[in-house]
């Protein structure tokens, strides 16, 4: 066996070739073994455990996670449904591959989640159309499908990283508000040809079923270009915090404006200045002005593993992953370093690479038991490249309120996440 | 607009172009217009319901569906679990997209699933290795990691087709026992190579923690081709059903040859001939002989929208669509029939097509009221085609015993499956 131990890095502090530990195909393949992760077996280790003795519990007819697994959840902001919004954020480090559970999917819900009854529901898409039109969940469902993975993310997601000083938190805390799933349902323009489109019609208002009936004005442009009317999350229908029984998709573009439990489609001549769209979305920049419309998920990355909370045990071999996405379409690369930035090396996608959904990387690194600090950075196929956070937060602003509130930089944050491992193995969030 | 009632259809009884329905691209986008499936809309339709007036319920840690979904289960053969093998499966005619939610995953479990503490389970490789290795759950996910969607079959799925009448059925009584999810975990080659083989090694037996240590052989070279110890399911860790906390995951093969709960892994010169593989996976031909080692599942479709028990709703606009599959690789075409094999059209695949794993095939359909006939029949990469029933009974037999059981043509069953649709809108499965 040769050595891993023995393989030149690519970047500083033990970065490996992506290619270092795939079978075939690269000089480095002969290495593989020799991980020393793992102790030699005897025979002892082949003995019953209490388990391997009796018959098991009955198959239920849905699935439950193992009991095991019950700390594996979303954290939330407000878990007593108090009269303000609430917060589920996905545990990005507890979790693998490249989508989320529907069970641990992020949902922001302003006033809970409706208990809406399917069959009494009714989707109206009015306005300048031709012909107003009411669906029902039924009908929705004779029309031509399509299904298509992608990622949902709240414009505030990340927020914590405009405060001027790192906090410390798990990715899942500041990175929580970004998941992804494979949505499947008819597609809004199928639906907007059928009311037959007014040529004053220049954006739609969409609205939700929820008690604050939130509501999103979107160009007609996006409309007629890749957005759905969802009705099954990763294969089964809606969950009631995503929009159960429908929602408005819109790949790639802020999760606010994806309204959940759709309702409304009015086509008119001008957006509609909504609360959100006119508020919390317009945040002020530094010089006094604010952004207006801003709708697009940049391209952005974060490693999950290691991550804060996820102690490292002892120097050797590692695997570096995370997820990386963008709302331009495809990420076309993914770097990484293990000392603050002055070393990279290129991150292996995980195929097949989708278009505005997560996409898996992973780094293999040998971490010899000194300090170092990781970032990731990823490139997307429009040519745009994940900022460093000195450059965003010069164009934004930072912030002193921990955490960060409406208004002052809080939204769109798509630069680098840093983690700092000591040589405890201890992993914080630092800003390098 | 245009009516879509007047495009030349492809096939007999009504399909239309798969493309149809796309926007642009083809000269029948025109033709997107008047599904007339629906109302027109009014004022009225706007009207608050009663969840759109109070807050809704408390957004928890770990979602769960609507309670309007209760009714979409597995159905399972054997829920007291009495001493006999439990089977609960997939609700084929209940979801969409392209793959199963966990909770719905088809199940068999010989002895119920155990209740295995991650922290004590450990795998063991050993034998005809350099290094018998012990590996702990925490040092497997240390390891290089791979994604991939799979489908996963029992060799026994769509069995009750073998009976020489055709058995009145859901397709989820009929072909519940296939399922596909993306699975996250480390290359078995990898934690071979860590061992180091013994090159008299040809084989390993596959163990699991259940109570029956369910066993089986798999070739070397399967395992040192795509076979994947999986850690994570659809993103969260497996299911208790499926094998939890990790099972082996052999892409294409034979579903009871993934071993859940996997203890361990033995390398030898010889297969093990253990009780499945020698008995219930080698069942008798009709001239006298055994077929010995089938692993591959091959290539399959079915139609899931419709089918028995989904009633149409009146002539008109329908989407026809289901899921095929392929253990020899990539989906290359799927053709669809309303009259009964004698005339095919080609459904468009949702992408991206991945490699042994539920290709999603949808087909435009005008049903104008009358008695039809539905098959789809796929093919695969390597070329090979689903055959008839009439193809398939001919090599393997056919049986009286309803639902038929173990030794008598049982297993791999991949041919065609047909619909039939009366005036009443009804469904009901035939051999046509």
């Amino acid at each position: 066996m040769r050595d891993w131990k023995n393989l030149e890095p690519v970047a500083g502090n033990g970065l490996l070739h992506r290619r270092a530990f795939l079978r075939g195909g690269t000089a480095l393949a002969a290495a593989m073994t020799g991980y020393t992760l793992v102790q030699s077996a005897s025979a002892q280790q082949l003995t019953d455990d209490p388990w391997s003795l009796v018959p098991g519990v009955a198959v239920p007819d849905y699935g439950a996670r193992s009991r095991f697994e019950k700390n594996v959840v979303r954290t939330l902001s407000n878990p007593n449904a108090e009269p303000r919004t609430q917060h589920a954020r996905t545990p990005h480090h507890l979790i693998n591959g490249t989508f989320t559970p529907n069970g641990l999917h992020f949902v922001i819900s302003h006033a809970g989640d409706p208990d809406i009854d399917p069959d009494k529901h009714r989707l109206v898409i009015h306005g300048l159309v031709k012909q107003p039109l009411v669906f029902t969940l039924d009908t929705l469902g004779r029309y031509p499908m399509v299904s298509r993975m992608t990622f949902l993310e709240c414009g505030g997601n990340s927020a914590p990283l405009f405060s001027k000083e790192p906090i410390q938190a798990s990715v899942q805390a500041l990175h929580g508000l970004v998941s992804c799933a494979e949505w499947t349902g008819v597609s809004l323009s199928t639906l907007l040809e059928e009311a037959g489109l007014d040529k004053r019609a220049k954006w739609l208002v969409a609205e939700g079923a929820d008690a604050p009936h939130l509501s999103r004005s979107v160009p007609l442009t996006k409309a007629l270009d890749d957005a759905m009317i969802a009705l099954y999350q990763n294969g089964e229908r809606l969950m009631p915090g995503n929009g159960y029984p429908m929602r408005l998709l819109l790949p790639g573009w802020e999760g606010n404006m994806n309204i959940k439990w759709l309702r409304r489609i009015q086509l008119t001549e001008m957006p509609g200045m909504s609360f959100y769209e006119a508020r919390t979305y317009a945040p002020i920049l530094p010089g006094g002005k604010a952004y207006q419309f801003y709708f697009l998920q940049e391209v952005k990355s974060f490693i999950t593993h290691p991550s804060p909370g996820l102690a490292m045990k002892g120097p050797g071999f590692y695997e570096i992953s995370g997820v990386a996405y963008s709302g331009n379409g495809r990420i076309s690369k993914v770097m990484v370093s293990a000392d603050g930035g002055k070393s990279w090396a290129q991150a292996a996608l995980q195929e097949p690479v989708q278009s505005k959904a997560f996409t898996r990387f992973r780094v293999p690194w040998r971490w010899d038991g000194g300090a170092v600090v990781l970032q990731s950075r990823a490139w997307d196929e429009a040519g745009f490249a994940q900022p460093t956070r000195s450059e965003l937060v010069a164009v934004r602003g930072e912030t002193t309120r921990i955490p960060p509130v409406t208004g002052f930089p809080s939204q769109h944050y798509n630069a680098i996440t840093s983690w700092a491992i000591d040589r405890n193995g201890e992993v914080k969030h630092v800003y390098a």
